[in-house]
Order: C-alpha cells, then sequence, then structure tokens
C-alpha cells in the first residue's frame, strides 16, 4: 500500500518530467526570484525550452535554474510534482552534438511569438512527490 | 477580436489568481532560486499558503517571492497564466486583523503533513496573459 506521501526515485522523477510539458522556471534576476511559465521537453538529462528572448543568459552564460512540474493521475486520484535543480545554458548557437539532438526535440510553445533562442536547463538534482488527493482535484 | 496574446489588467489578473488553489512559489535561498508547489488562497491583495518548515523566512522575516498560477479555460480554448512579485512574511503568529483575517481563508494543502506556519505573500505587482491554444491542451 501507498504511503501518504511518497518520495520518488531518480528514475520515476525523470519519467514523469518526460511525460509533461508545461512546467515554470525560476531564476535570480538582480539578487530577487523571477519565475515564469514554459513549454518544454525533457531528454539527455536536460529540459529544453524556447524564449524570445536571452533572459540573464546574455549577462551570465551559466545560470542556476529551479525547475517545477506537476500532475494529476484523475484515475488513480495522485498528485505529483517534480523539481529540478540545474545550470541554464543557451544552447541556440552551441555547435557540439548534444546541443544540436536538442534542439531538434518537439518543443511547442502553447503561446503565440517569436522564440529564437533555444535554452537547456542541465538537471543536476532532481526530485520528485507523489501523493493521494484527499479531495476531489481542482480544476488544474 | 482578442488579439493572439492578451496582457491581462491588474484587475482581471486578480480574479484569475483568486479563481485556482494550485500555484507555485519561487525564492532565493543562499543565492540560489528555489521552487515548490503549493496550495494557496487569494484575498485582500495576500496570496496565502501554510507550509512545514519555516522556509527562509526564520532567518529573513521579509523574503522577496515570486508566484505563478496557470490555467485553461477548455471551452473557449485559452490559456492563461499570472506571475506576482511580492514579499513573504510568515502569518502564524501576528495579531493585526489582517493576518487574522487571512489565517481564516480556506487554505486546503493537497499533500499531506502537518503545516504549522502560515504565509502571506503581499502582492507588490502583479501580471497576466491569456492566449489561444493553437494546439490541443496536453494532459495538464
Amino acid at each position: 500500500m501507498m504511503a501518504d506521501l511518497e518520495e520518488l526515485s531518480e528514475q520515476e522523477s525523470e519519467r514523469l518530467l518526460a511525460s509533461q510539458d508545461l512546467g515554470r522556471v525560476a531564476m535570480v534576476i538582480d539578487g530577487r526570484p523571477q519565475i515564469f511559465p514554459v513549454n518544454y521537453a525533457f531528454a539527455d538529462g536536460v529540459v529544453v525550452f524556447r524564449s524570445g528572448e536571452g533572459l540573464v543568459l546574455e549577462r551570465s552564460p551559466m545560470t542556476a535554474v529551479a525547475f517545477e512540474t506537476d500532475g494529476i493521475d484523475e484515475p488513480k486520484g495522485l498528485a505529483w510534482s517534480v523539481v529540478v535543480q540545474g545550470t541554464a545554458q543557451n544552447i541556440t548557437n552551441t555547435i557540439d552534438t548534444r546541443s544540436e539532438r536538442l534542439r531538434h526535440l518537439s518543443v511547442s510553445p502553447a503561446a503565440p511569438g517569436d522564440r529564437n533562442y533555444w535554452v537547456g536547463i542541465y538537471v543536476s538534482h532532481i526530485s520528485g512527490r507523489r501523493f493521494k488527493l484527499g479531495r476531489p482535484a481542482g480544476p488544474h
């Protein structure tokens, strides 16, 4: 039987991370926390998203970021969340084969607008938790 | 006709913020960004959530945070997100009437566990955007 709150293995956290395409990036800009939603893909230990701006990456090519995604398994009445710590890098023009592979991922921003930058979050730590919903899931 | 991407008024952003109960808090701890999901309520210009830990608030009673929530209006095929900048305060034991009112809000953490702390994010800036989904909404 499942405990009330289950800490997920790295492998299971990665599986769930790869199962979604909407997450939120947190980074520190001028000492203050910023957060924004992104559509993403996950492969090869890297969370990839596209951006219309260079973000803080122009000033600081290796930027510490946190990333979160979550979801609900309705049939099982379970909710889960995965949190990643990592380093964001502008991979728009990098010529290594890993970057080239990452730029071929299907990353489909739902929001309109130009997105000339590819950003990769190189995961240094991942954790996840899953729990039974004690109440009906909200509209989210 | 709606533009592709609509910047929402402060009023509409607050209405959407009040319509959800799952969001994500970003804060800076030891210089690094952290992000975690919370169930919350919004009233009187304050996002209220409960926490099992004192977070960074024990060391720093006024902490800059960012907060995000988002949702999908399925019938209309619209997605939206709201981002808040503000200051987090531990309101567990504060005796002003506003804090007392806030501690009476219905904040129902979906995840199990003790949550002895009440935290209020006093909103200093709020923004929101809404856009038509160009593709079917994901499982989120």
